[in-house]
């Protein structure tokens, strides 16, 4: 009998994402027994994040200010918008550290599946910031699925009279890759958009 | 670039079991964007086990009260003790509601490798809860690994004088599981423990 409290903390953070209920007994047994070093800085630092995170009003970032650092900071390119699914990949960008510009989280792709229509994204707040900030050039950083590539025609067909130059990603064979590993897909348009050297 | 408050939660989830950075990023994402129902949630539960739960002083369960409600029940036998590893295998015995003594939890197993002696595990309160307790059975419940074994086998050696009659768990093919799947060792043991029908 684990008792009440414990059993509705392990409901919670079997919650989460890539949990179930086994890795979150693990994890709150853990927890109990690591209390000091564990399970106190845990509280203190996602109550942290529960007063002091925002979403940013102009892209969508997560930010303890909005608008966030990124947009208020005078040494990123504001003529240069990346757009991208979500937070996720705003940060996988930011880890590059090669992008200079700005971001527009559109809070996930078009899908019919899921039912998800242009007007479930920022995509209008998108557009407003194009013509507003005077941006140049638009780098669609979607996903390379099937959604993801519908959602990138679509924003080219919203945004061909915008004036902004329109690019995305390069696809190809990724780094490190093994070419017996790489599905035909991927070999296919690597073939397709082969440079010359 | 993720902020201060949000880059030290992650650390934080990142340092829970089962867990590394990339997960722990997907969580932290998953809380903000979920702050109502699982963010703020999660810091309650959190809460509430840091503020009420306890190591239970006889048996070593954690529960909001010590003595724990194991041991301070009146429904429980208190001839029958099972000797548990960790408060993980002390749960998942509750799971199968068969048990209905009481349990020790040894916080442990010996082992060489790890450099755990017998004074680090909760052997000695152990032996004086079988003389006080008036237990008549020990049941070990310890892990089918090499350190489980010798354990079980120390314990017997110090509990031959005891009086109580000291069982293990039985060991065999597990339910539901295909004898191709089985490693040699299994299949080996649960020839030699064949029974009659």
């Amino acid at each position: 009998m684990a008792g009440q409290d414990i059993e509705k903390l392990i409901k919670v953070v079997a919650k989460l994402p890539s949990l179930g209920t086994r890795s979150a007994r693990r994890i709150v047994l853990q927890l109990i027994k690591k209390r000091e070093t564990l399970l106190l800085p845990l509280i203190d630092a996602l109550s942290q994040v529960a007063e002091n995170i925002k979403t940013c009003e102009i892209c969508g970032n997560y930010d303890t200010s909005s608008p966030c650092s990124i947009c208020s900071s005078a040494l990123r390119e504001s003529h240069l918008l990346c757009v991208v699914q979500d937070v996720a990949d705003l940060w996988a960008m930011e880890r590059v550290s090669l992008f200079k510009g700005k971001y527009h989280v559109l809070g996930g792709v078009l899908s019919a599946l899921d039912g998800v229509a242009p007007e479930d994204l920022n995509i209008d707040s998108l557009v407003e910031r194009i013509h507003k900030e005077g941006i140049t050039e638009v780098i669609l950083a979607l996903p390379a699925t099937v959604d993801g590539q519908i959602t990138s025609h679509y924003l080219v067909s919203r945004l061909k009279d915008s004036g902004a130059k329109i690019t995305t990603l390069a696809q190809g064979i990724p780094m490190g890759a093994e070419l017996d590993y790489m599905d035909e897909g991927t070999l296919q348009l690597a073939l397709n958009s082969r440079k010359l050297l």
